[in-house]
């Protein structure tokens, strides 16, 4: 374990003198109370590298391990951590060291801590943060849910339109180190009402005498602090910026959005959709680190309502058994196969559609439209295959006399109608869950096929038992 | 389709005039020959915005609309047009105007629109870059499909160890406006190898004539220009970066890839997972802008292989019918979709897992013993609820007398055989497809579905067989 995350650290690292800092090395200067020296390597690695070393420490050893570090690096390396290392560090913090960390930290970073930990924890966090920060870390608290407000900080550079150049220069200097980026600084009014952005860039290549209002962009694109968190990430994507002012209903500038945070966002949001896609429940922790009870109890829930809705399955099958001819089971499984995997395509692509903004609940005409195109060309090949295929294969070389054309035209015809179907359910469901305030992706590709399956079984049913002349 | 982009852009802007212009005050104003204030009132829509506008403008009035743009902002409005639109537009360039175009280009943006252009129009784009611009593509062209060489620029700012803060800063000045980010200055030695970089941040708070070996960092995360691209934009994620250095073989500082490239390539690695998970070929065009043929044959290719595989389940079921009781059919469908979800959970995990580099070939055993564990819980508890359910529902409710204990029990045995040989061979065939090469979202759900139904059946018969005395 130690190794190999010392073997990546080893990997990404250039050095000239080729010095570079190991694990074992370090663990040795602390033995040795090399402290001055333990701190220089220690420096070398990058925090979330230094926060993944603690993992292969034993547990006695982690506290002082984390105290020698430098306090400002330790911050950093702390907010890498995993949130049952991060509560343990913070239960072995006195009162007082506890207001010097948190002094350390973005209030952004103290918000996602807040976020992880348990009651009793945030209430020590709250009472030894600083006063002004105590009232902003509150008012960051109150955001809703997933909405941008809680993943902006208040830490960014303002501006007045009034300074120059160079004042504005030696403004950033003085605040730059309690500052998350100092590449885009925000113009406000006196009202704070955002009014225009200037760019570290455009600053560092215009006159010193030049006033802001001359040289700032006064058309910026915003979010407001209730907007979405993954609107606001795919406005990254999209436009490529480093960070993004946040307003208030007034206008009035309250925080910004970095682009670091904008990447966590759009990560967590799609391994979310991944998870939920294959009926798993989200989960933030690391597949390798997670107890296999955990990812089980992750995992149960949706098997199980996937296995009892399987029930209607059985029940169609069990309702049409004693009326058809035993050769037609043969080919329900082909049947539900393909249903469900023309169910899935058309759900994943409604589902991601939605996530990145592409596809709008007002497109959902001109997606039924798009797909029912879709499932009658994909409907009818294979249907026009699979008649093939079944007199080839199931009666010629497999030799079965009871597969007849008739069985053979049934299945075809089921099959074209169940992916038709498949594919209309499979597009709309999505868009109809977002409709009425469900998460479209967990209405994907497990439930479709449980769906799907129970209409196939029915559509090929029925039409078996026409084509035979039976009465079911 | 124009209203909607519109809104869209009212909706993201902020205006003090709230003078924000719209897409038919656009075309308004060059009817109205108002040249100069449609070029005003269009520098104000953001480049992508301005990209989307154009697929509202019929054919013939696209090149006019183009041509009247800004030329630095035309270019950076062609780079996030669709490669038809691009294509179109290059096609009315003369030679001349093609080489000024390019002229405002980033090198990385030019190589990735000779990626999407027929060879015809690659060989004019190269004709008519500058001199040094031509073998600087030509160098790009050549690195490894895929790799870090594909999505890195050469055109970062380098700076010298030797230089004081206040020369940099000067040299920044100078070349600032041909560089895709001055915010990270990478500083080399003689013959070009990287030892060290130094933030815009750092320049604007330190001290005019320090040198900058003394406050570079000298440990600097890079990339090797051989390097897989996700694995490049990971370590965005990982360390927060705004853009990161690439070296060759001999550590010679050769480009950087910034933060929007990172993200783009996130973002697209993510939704080609997502389409192959569905088994749909990637495409790199919006759904809804793609016709319902070329649709079709994203998806057709993959529904026939899985359907033609899905005749392995009735050969199987061919096989056991003659010897086999009627009643063990019903609970085909429960088996197989339970077998086939059990699998795209194990296999969603190993895939995003290896592809955020959370999983690696060498932590297969971990894999392994992990999902087998998960298998054996998930298996035996729905064993266990199945048992109870087929007798209660199957028997009693539904009043099927041949749904006997043993039934019940030959359902509840193969499920559990069924789970945990799924679990198993979902989370190994993605590791497996890596080891030799192959791409390992390929190996998703619904092949490992058609893969587990037949082993499910084939469970499920030998069991109720031995459990019936019969023989096969």
């Amino acid at each position: 374990m130690e190794n190999k995350i010392l073997d990546e650290v080893t990997e990404i690292w250039i050095s000239p003198e080729n010095n570079i800092p190991k694990a074992d090395e370090l663990l040795a200067l602390i033995k040795d109370k090399r402290i001055t020296e333990f701190r220089e390597a220690a420096l070398r690695i990058p925090p979330p590298d230094m926060a993944g070393l603690f993992d292969g420490v034993p547990k006695e050893e982690r506290v002082l391990l984390y105290r020698l570090l430098p306090k400002d690096f330790a911050a950093e390396v702390f907010i890498e951590m995993s949130a049952e290392l991060e509560e343990e560090l913070i239960a072995s913090f006195t009162d007082k060291e506890l207001s010097e960390f948190l002094s350390e930290l973005y209030l952004d970073d103290t918000v996602d801590i807040i976020e992880e930990m348990p009651a009793i924890v945030v209430k020590r966090i709250i009472k030894n943060s600083s006063g002004e920060n105590r009232s902003l870390i509150n008012e960051l608290l109150r955001y809703p849910k997933d909405s941008a407000g809680t993943i902006m900080t208040p830490e960014y550079v303002k501006l007045k339109p009034e300074m120059t150049v160079k004042e504005a220069l030696s403004h950033i200097r003085e605040v730059a180190i309690d500052k998350e980026t100092v590449y885009t600084c925000y113009v406000t009014d006196d009202k704070r009402r955002l009014i225009g952005l200037v760019t570290a860039k455009k600053l560092m290549l215009s006159n010193l005498d030049t006033k802001l209002s001359e040289i700032m962009e006064d058309s910026v694109i915003f979010a407001l602090t209730t907007d979405d968190k993954e609107t606001v990430a795919n406005k990254f994507n999209k436009y490529g910026f480093i960070a993004l002012p946040v307003v208030d209903n007034e206008h009035r500038l309250v925080g910004i959005v970095t682009v670091d945070d904008a990447i966590y966002v759009l990560r967590e949001e799609a391994e979310e959709d991944f998870a939920k896609m294959a009926a798993i429940t989200p989960a933030q922790t690391e597949y390798l680190k997670t107890p296999a009870t955990k990812i089980f109890k992750a995992r149960i829930p949706w098997l199980l309502l996937l296995m009892i809705s399987a029930t209607f399955s059985s029940a169609i099958l069990s309702y049409f058994e004693a009326s058809l001819i035993p050769v037609l089971v043969l080919f329900v499984p082909m049947l539900m196969d393909t249903g469900g995997n023309s169910g899935s395509q058309a759900s994943v692509t409604a589902i991601r559609g939605l996530s990145t903004g592409e596809v709008e609940m007002s497109d959902a005409l001109r997606v039924l439209w798009k797909e029912i195109r879709v499932g009658i060309l994909c409907g009818v090949s294979l249907g026009v295959v699979a008649f093939g295929k079944v007199l080839l294969v199931d009666r010629l070389i497999m030799n079965n006399s009871a597969v007849t054309l008739t069985v053979a035209a049934a299945v075809a015809l089921a099959l074209t109608a169940t992916i038709i179907v498949a594919k209309i359910i499979g597009s709309l469901l999505p868009l109809l869950a977002k409709r009425i305030g469900f998460d479209p992706a967990v209405m994907a590709s497990p439930f479709i096929t449980t769906i799907v399956d129970a209409i196939g079984l029915i559509v090929y049913f029925m039409i078996s038992a026409y084509a035979f002349g039976l009465t079911v």
